[in-house]
């Protein structure tokens, strides 16, 4: 029922299929974006059918990723996902759609299985360089340069810009075959990575002054209180990047970053430098993710009890490693 | 007198030589230390005596690029710059190479001729990657890790890790045949990216209290004076990456870094972005870099005057693109 398929196997189901809605996961990044982006592109320039959903809107900043793309309104044949770890990510699709997922397109180690098939690659840093050699080595699909913008934003956004462990070879040759498309790479860069609002500036310097360190310097946290969006004016979303600083400390092997939302959950990000593993850290409280970043959420907690018991978790797991 | 010549004359000339001095720019970079790193490790393979030379130390974070290499004394029959722009920028070494060096290989658009031979491309995002082909393509030296370690370092250096506008195709193959050879890419991006010591985020939070925003949002400046350093204990070294930042602000074209310096010269680091362009600016003040990244400098001026000037440097600029 549930069967690992490779490269090839997806091409040849996606080639027989003809209405085909592609889902992105929830709170979606630039990897669930692009790698829909491309695909869909690529599928529509077959001639098939496509349609497209997510649970939460497309961040203003990737609305250009589905620009002229025809997107029709149907009851699909066929429904693949991409980037999609767990059928919980699909948020408030996931009643809709769990167990009518035909395809999963994925690139985490910590997949689990949802659909009745599924193509898995853990060791690729995103999942758009799979979406690229989908559609280029398999499909057949000649190459564009909106595809391109789409795979090469996936790519940048989820290797860090090519700074992290995951970044292979493979990424830097996917990177230059899109530039080589005329992908216009430092503008895409500069827009996910070097562009911060005012109110992000003065955010980031709040969240800072609650920097703190612990288990002999190998941890740092910082812990983003709601009255800091209040005070500062900046949106949620706009300091996703914030969670990167703690482990950017010299000696860190385990940055934290504790962030109270609306809705009373508090969510914690984790960023490790080997031999931590986020996600093993994640785990013990129902998260998930990558070996580099992971992250997992608490429910009744206030922000200090939280950040209490991540810090707990974080010394006792360094006695261990 | 002055020869502009290509890659295989420069691999001509190197085959001759013998005993071989490679000089780095004062305030050595990741380019020209990884740069020279990689020249020498093949002309040494090539059976060649080979000597460095830099005004300044070698910086802690980039003395593994040295490790192992049979660097000898003696009286050089040929000098070879790497990523020198201009003979000032030997430093404390001018005097005794200026009208001495042979070649220059360099990938400043702005080069100011002053070696016998130069070879410059200034497409090149680093002098690293014409280093990585002269010796894989012409000198036809075995690549090794060490060799792919140094271009690896030149290259990210100077790209900002893949990210500035310099960057191109050639960056990634590069990259990627790097990492082919067993380079931990992402170590060395966290030695150059990732790792800021407490004292460099304390001093990062002072800068941004300075912050500045001018020409209708278009400019943004950042002071350090030098009493941050006191107060902080962080480096001027380790304050590098400061100059990022102001330019990092939505809608900002020009950022602008103003810092006093413990001799009483003030230095200013402006990086740009499309149409503005940092070394036309700064060339109104005798300095001098690439069009995303260039830099000036005052002497018997205040930081408040320094600033003050460069403000209105700027807003002149600004009207005029």
């Amino acid at each position: 029922m549930r069967e690992a398929i490779g490269r090839e196997e997806t091409a040849r189901l996606l080639r027989q299929w003809d209405h085909i809605l592609v889902l992105s996961h929830r709170n979606p990044d630039g990897d669930t974006l692009g790698s829909a982006a491309a695909l869909l592109r690529g599928l529509a320039a077959m001639g098939k059918r496509v349609s497209f959903a997510c649970a939460d809107p497309t961040p203003e900043k990737f609305s250009g990723l589905f620009e002229g793309l025809a997107l029709e309104e149907f009851a699909p044949e066929h429904v693949v996902t991409v980037d999609v770890a767990d059928a919980a990510l699909l948020g408030t699709l996931q009643n809709k759609y769990e167990g009518r997922v035909d395809l999963a397109i994925d690139h985490h180690g910590s997949h689990r299985p949802f659909a009745k098939a599924f193509w898995v690659e853990g060791d690729s840093a995103a999942a758009a360089e799979m979406i690229w050699l989908l559609l280029t080595q398999e499909l057949g699909a000649a190459p564009t340069r909106e595809m391109a913008e789409a795979v090469y934003t996936g790519v940048c956004t989820d290797t860090g810009c090519f700074r992290y462990q995951n970044t292979t070879p493979r990424s830097h040759r996917i990177a230059a075959a899109c530039m080589e498309l005329g992908v216009d790479a430092a503008a895409i860069n500069r827009l996910h990575f070097e562009t911060k609002s005012l109110a992000r500036v003065a955010a980031e310097r709040r969240a800072l002054e609650s920097l703190e360190l612990f288990g002999g310097g190998r941890c740092a946290m910082i812990r983003l209180p709601l009255a800091v969006y209040e005070e500062t004016g900046a949106a949620e979303s706009e300091l996703d990047g914030v969670a990167a600083l703690p482990r950017e400390i010299e000696g860190v092997l385990i940055g934290v970053t504790v962030k109270e939302r609306q809705d009373g959950e508090i969510k914690v990000s984790l960023r490790c430098d080997p031999p931590a593993n986020a996600a093993e850290l994640c785990r013990q409280f129902g998260g998930g993710g990558h070996s580099g970043a992971a992250g997992c959420s608490f429910q009744g907690l206030s922000l200090a009890e939280a950040a209490a018991r991540m810090k707990a978790a974080c010394e006792e797991y360094l006695d261990k490693i």
